[in-house]
């Protein structure tokens, strides 16, 4: 691991444990390289909807999360992003044990990056995509409250 | 209110209640008419992300179920709906005391169903718009698990 | 009309006639309020798919400048914007007499606008909503050959 | 080429000539495999925006139809497909020589698809990515005049 990878795994780890909302909903940062992030959600009853797979927008949640800290690792030091909008195509129903949501850069702007997230189901040894997200970020510095 | 207005506001409450996501994030339905939903949200550190305003995925779980279920307002019986996509701008930060998201049909179709829903953030007496959300909702029938 | 509106007005007129796609499609400039402008198009086979229908990208085309000028009427001058993405939903085939694009700013900020253009098909004394587009512009300054 | 692909590339061929949009903006057929299709543009100024770059709405065309005809290649003879809705991110100002649109599908489904596309632009010998689209395909069958 080079020690620009390392700093850009610690700046989203520190991020990550201060997004409250992913303890809620029980997920957890898996990995961190250099455009590129996986967040993990066990599927439990907690995060259902009406008909037992997990709710749309959790799907959402941890898609953005990971596309959002992909951009993120591409950023220098000082800057944060935002999410300015996002699309989102649920592909198949969210259900099995867990959900993994691999973010990565597909186009790293001064001012907009894209990035997206494909999202997959495991049940036992199945894997399934579930979810394909399109995100367009914006960089924010100097702004109050908003860094990494 | 008239009698296919009391069935749709029974229907959508009932499966509103299966929804146990919305109790994990303390969302509450507010008010159903035929073919408009309102949802609210207490902003509480729960569904913080890492800058303290609400996750644009907790914005996008209350928007998309507002929608879907003004959606289902307008499905014959026995007809669920299902999220193919949305897509969600997020306009200004989700901060204040509490989001209450608007669903509403834009189109109603055999198939495939258009509907929106806005997200507006409320502090004290100001009220300020925060996301805009478009959603293609897609009608299911004789699907094992899938109804309203 | 006030000036300010007439200075809109001329800008989007000036513009719009550099655009020379749109003479090649045969859409025309149908009028410019603060925030708001609309875009007709003549239904000719020059612009039909393989079902005789207006292809969805021209449907986007006019859909596409009609919220860019849109925001483009309340931005000062020496900006000029540009379309970050768009979405849209195709309600319904496009056919008839002509189409109507009506765009609107639904937020206007400093540095991104969210705008929406509503497309309508005309045909004889009847007329349909077909579809829906929602951008989101980019404001651009000082960038050689991007002004309006 | 297998039989199966032969056949695909001639309902292609044949549903590609019949949309006479392509000639008015100058596009042609590149190329067509089983799930994946390739649509060029020459840039000329008959398809240009203020700016003289390709209008959004053009690069959406060929991008929509590059989705949507990778699509059609994976349908059985009878079906056609028709975009329910579509999302457009613009990366990169469209100029250069000529663009290459190329379709996949990402997820084939009995009532609903969903294909990418990816733009880009070719100047000489440099390439860059300047789009990148996601499409809602919708099958539909015994419905007059929509076949491939």
């Amino acid at each position: 691991m080079s020690a620009d990878v390392a700093i850009a795994r610690a700046r989203v780890e520190a991020s990550f444990a201060r997004q409250t909302v992913m303890e809620t909903i029980g997920a957890r940062l898996l990995s961190v390289a250099a455009g590129a992030v996986e967040i993990g959600l066990e599927i439990t009853p907690r995060v259902s909807q009406q008909h037992g797979f997990v709710h749309a927008g959790i799907v959402a949640t941890i898609a953005d999360s990971a596309a959002g800290y992909a951009g993120l690792t591409l950023m220098p030091e000082g800057r944060g992003v935002l999410t300015a909008e996002f699309k989102i195509n649920l592909m198949a129903p969210a259900s099995g044990d867990r959900l993994v949501a691999r973010g990565r850069v597909v186009k790293s702007g001064r001012l907009l990056t894209i990035a997206q997230a494909e999202v997959e189901a495991i049940e036992g040894d199945r894997t399934r995509t579930v979810a394909l997200l399109t995100a367009t970020l914006v960089a924010v510095e100097n702004r109050q409250g908003v860094v990494d």
